[in-house]
């Protein structure tokens, strides 16, 4: 998972199908921008990867001597919430020499970029962490993750995370954990569900996940399941950085980002994966989190439930 | 799964094997409270099924003439954080008549104070309820879920219940939504992470929720995830009902309950299962609930995210 992801060949982009990892590493052989297109509707690639499958997919539309402005248009259109897509075909659009060599040189200008400002912002991040960091993070933050460990490295912090499955595709189980696992990162997994009781019980110093986008108004975009976790985290004081290249000022705020619905049918089946794993079997919610706790003799504010007990024990 | 879980026959307890629902429909079959005991360790049973197990096995162990207390004692010690067996045991054991009928007596009678009890938090659950609630539940509160639809339609009112899966057993997915699905009530199936998601979109009007326990001070102990759903539903004003015949007046507060850890490894496995299913692909986690977005020019407090540009725009 630490390799390239997206290659670009002689004739095609080449996109290692995330869906099938860690069991097996094929290659999705893209011969057109609206092969790659498909293979980005079809989730072969996801987080940072859409973003250089795009700048590559240009370099064949150009090839092939198609409107790049088109071509740019198809790629937008593939996904909604991700904002990759759009900074990608603006990327190569905004070149003024529009010839095969032009845009290539534009698209390895930001494939460049692409990194050297994924390697700022995890410098970023690694400070903020404190040594021996018990880090939780939620889905695949791709190059951001892979780079944030090797900031993490280079300050000569000790640190470990933790890994959500991330359901229904298990990006967190399938891609996450054996990737940090590859860099020797102690690793554990957790299903999603878990997290909450992993911060309540002092095991999380922070919550680091990648932001599909963030508004200019602090509104965080990011896998479903990233709200819940922050929700937790905020509740005990647990600090949550989210890592994002930078804010979107196309997006005052969370109004302007349409939210993506994938098929329902996809909670429904599941994939099998790998790593450690961690099983609290329950967790404690607190006082202040209930509204209401409701018994055979009615319902009591969490507070009051010692209230129960004025009319006398119970028979068992 | 609407038909009692546990069974009392001339020589055995029988025990719905709620692992393999929906699609097997098998029986475990207990000769000894030894075998219930394995049972329960071994998970064929949860939420209220262990009560009515133990309450049967009791009566095995009296029909064998074994000693009570210590076959109550091995009952009790299978697992830790639930209070049923520890009721189901007392119940027995406070009977003074100590033969096979005395016993069977005893546990007939629990059996049935147990059902009128979650009949009765049942009606209080639903009055807390609007007409046309949205509920949100985690895992599967049994008797007590199946009286809440009943008492529901009772009052009249309308509703329709969104499961989450439960991950690593489904108890959601495989008890929860085709138990519900099987009384006629709309369903919907999301995976653990999504909760968080539909709070904050404004479609849940109430998470509600068994709880395996209450402390005295009002903490709820009840299934992994039941805590992550509980802060985004305060953190966006939805009420949190938790359902629970009594608090626990053993436990004056949440250091008194031990939490009971199962084998990391069933995180890393998984079956497959029913129903509708809807998706959110990503959620909008605000502002409050974000300590810090980090940049590739370094971190802002989420409310600070305009100030990336005063050095400029971006090269892309």
């Amino acid at each position: 998972m630490i390799e390239h992801s997206v290659r670009l060949t002689a004739d095609a982009v080449l996109i290692l199908d995330r869906r099938k990892l860690p069991l097996e590493r094929e290659w999705v052989r893209c011969e057109t921008v609206a092969d790659v297109a498909q293979a980005i509707k079809d989730m072969v690639t996801q987080s940072s990867g859409p973003y250089f499958a795009a700048l590559y997919g240009m370099v064949l539309a150009a090839r092939a001597g198609e409107d790049l402005e088109a071509a740019g248009q198809v790629l937008v259109n593939t996904r909604r919430t991700n904002n990759h897509l759009r900074k990608a075909v603006h990327c190569v659009l905004s070149t003024s020499d529009r010839s095969v060599a032009g845009v290539l040189a534009a698209a390895e200008a930001g494939d460049e970029l692409y990194r050297a400002r994924s390697r700022a912002l995890a410098e970023a991040a690694a400070s903020l962490l404190p040594d021996g960091a018990r880090v939780l993070t939620h889905c695949w933050a791709d190059i951001y993750l892979i780079e944030l460990v090797v900031s993490l490295r280079k300050t000569g912090k000790d640190f470990s995370f933790t890994c959500t499955e991330t359901r229904p595709y298990l990006q967190g189980a399938r891609l996450t954990a054996p990737t940090l696992a590859e860099m020797g990162v102690d690793t554990t997994l957790v299903t999603d569900g878990m997290g909450a009781a992993l911060i309540a019980d002092g095991r999380v110093d922070a919550l680091v996940t990648a932001a599909d986008r963030v508004t200019m108004d602090g509104h965080v975009i990011n896998k479903v399941g990233t709200l819940g976790l922050a929700a937790a985290a905020h509740a005990f004081d647990v600090p949550f950085h989210a890592l994002v290249q930078a804010p979107d000022q196309d997006a005052p705020s969370a109004e302007s980002v349409p939210i993506e619905y994938r098929s329902g049918e996809d909670v429904l089946s599941y994939k099998v994966s790998g790593v450690r794993g961690v099983y609290p079997a329950f967790d404690i919610t607190p006082p202040r989190l209930v509204t209401t706790v409701v018994t055979d003799r009615g319902a009591f504010a969490p507070a009051d439930v010692h209230s129960y007990y004025e009319e006398g024990e119970q028979n068992q």
